[in-house]
């Protein structure tokens, strides 16, 4: 694949593809510290749990030179960026955890070798989540999928994107319906235009026509990420995730959630627990800058939703597909992971 | 309410308020010929089933000064514009049948006043579905409706978002929730208008937040419009619905259509044989003439969908609430009508 990367290192400095501006302009925002990468993230330069753990992660290399306390203080900026992926946290603990006994040009090599370190492994999860996912999916399968959770959201290649990569690659004749995902049109803009690339037939509807198609019998999956997965395996997924699960249950379709197990959050019960970002109103209200609603309406605009357990068909991690009872198989993948 | 009105007819000519501007511009189309009322229905200057069959009529008074045939002809162009709201052939069929014995100036006036009856009698059927819907509305509601079903969509007062006013004016305390109702966002552009005008609360949110605002324990009641209702109850209306309606039942929230007895189709049977418009791939590829997604991507962008009648709690018409069977209670209305 000849896309440019969401995530790039590139001397001594973290290059983000600006994911605001995609598909029209294809641009990188070149950061060289921490508050330029929180900027980022918050903004939504780079968006996807995994990205921007990784993101995250090299935004402390860049505040490695001038010392531990630096790093520490840069970690506590990134973590106020966005709340609700785990996989910030994750990485940005992971970091921490890496400066250890660390000092000076030493705590550079070390953080930036540890950076490497998870956007490799980011890349290997993926491509375990996509062999995994790829034995769920029928033959000639209409996919249905939410958001972007593909190379985009990842360093490369994907988690619900990642199935339907190897799907493809396995010669299964399947066809994607992208939700365009309001009100950041992350399907519109983002997943549309790596399945263009990649070759892979896909098909674009808002939002609202989720159900019908169903209806219609055209959908035989449904597929997305995940921001954060409680110990009993509610998660919590973009705005809409819920509505799609709702729906495939009612019309007896499998729904599944793909995602690294970095994206398990064991110290919460619940999907109730994990905090849900609101973000502002002029995200709804307007659109690519011009107004769309009236003066003086007051607007709603959650970024994540939570889908309880029971409407999870499975889990499909790196390490394989969990089930119901999630609170068991999450329990054991973990016991498994120490041991 | 100094709103200005959706339907008007004006120093001979009928002015129809650019609804597709709206609510960053206030600009009315003046329109002297059937084929610039044809046009204005087929691009959506003018929307909602009742006000397109509103408009239909004035556009056969537009042709009616040059006889008969013309209005014939004229009828036949504006059958063509939209195929699924079947109030546009009932207003036709209404006009063609005043047409019988006159010619000449006679022939202008006599549809002119069948056109100013229609419409009249459109204002007085919204006033009664909103007294018998408001009587559904628990004090304190919040009520969740899609596109708009509001005085924008008919002659004035409009049939959901008539329940609405009706239930704002009994005192209730209502709060309505607004869908934003892509890809054409009548909720964002035109619900919200209207009620901000009114002064009734109103809160916007995207299509894919409504799974999960009942979640919350938001939505006490749906209510929505319709395009076309089967004998048997099934009911066409704006893409989206369907969805609605499944989420409804499954939160145990009561689902309600709001529509004129002139919306019920008794020539179909059931909603699988109500025709379904599908729109320009560039409606969902393009955003106020912007591109928002790749060159090569497949749309597919039906306009409504159709909720089986098994969905919907009630049908809130003029003439009362119809309820399950539909097959029964639609039977029962239109036999007494006839007696």
């Amino acid at each position: 694949m000849g896309r440019k990367k969401a995530v790039v290192w590139e001397d001594q400095s973290l290059l983000l593809l600006d994911q605001r501006k995609l598909p029209g302009e294809v641009v990188q925002v070149r950061c060289t510290t921490p508050e330029d990468v929180a900027r980022c993230i918050k903004e939504m330069v780079v968006r996807g749990a995994p990205a921007i753990g990784i993101a995250a992660a090299y935004g402390l290399v860049l505040a490695a030179r001038e010392g531990v306390q630096r790093v520490k203080d840069a970690a506590l900026l990134l973590r106020q960026t966005r709340p609700t992926a785990v996989n910030l946290f994750w990485a940005i603990d992971r970091m921490l955890a890496a400066t250890a006994g660390c000092q000076g040009e030493d705590l550079y090599q070390h953080l930036l070798a540890e950076a490497h370190g998870l956007a490799q492994a980011d890349i290997q999860t993926n491509q375990r989540i996509g062999a995994h996912g790829a034995t769920l999916v029928p033959k000639g399968a209409g996919i249905l999928t939410h958001c972007n959770a593909g190379a985009l959201a990842t360093v490369d290649y994907g988690t619900a994107l990642g199935v339907v990569r190897a799907a493809h690659s396995a010669g299964k004749d399947i066809t994607v319906y992208a939700c365009e995902t309001r009100p950041f049109l992350q399907g519109a803009r983002l997943t549309t235009w790596e399945l263009v690339e990649d070759g892979i037939p896909v098909t674009l509807i808002t939002d609202n026509m989720a159900g019908y198609l169903m209806q219609k019998g055209q959908v035989s999956l449904v597929i997305v990420g995940a921001d954060r997965i409680a110990a009993n395996g509610d998660v919590a997924n973009k705005i809409g995730t819920y509505g799609l699960a709702v729906l495939a249950q009612a019309h007896g379709i499998p729904f599944y959630v793909a995602a690294p197990t970095s994206t398990i959050d064991l110290t919460l019960a619940g999907g109730e627990e994990i905090p849900i970002e609101e973000r502002p109103a002029e995200e709804v209200t307007h659109f690519l800058g011009q107004k769309v609603a009236p003066r003086g309406v007051a607007v709603w605009n959650p970024a994540f939703d939570v889908t309880p357990h029971h409407l999870i068909t499975g889990i499909i991690t790196e390490v394989g597909v969990l089930r119901e009872p999630y609170h068991k198989s999450i329990k054991e993948l973990f016991a498994h992971d120490r041991a």
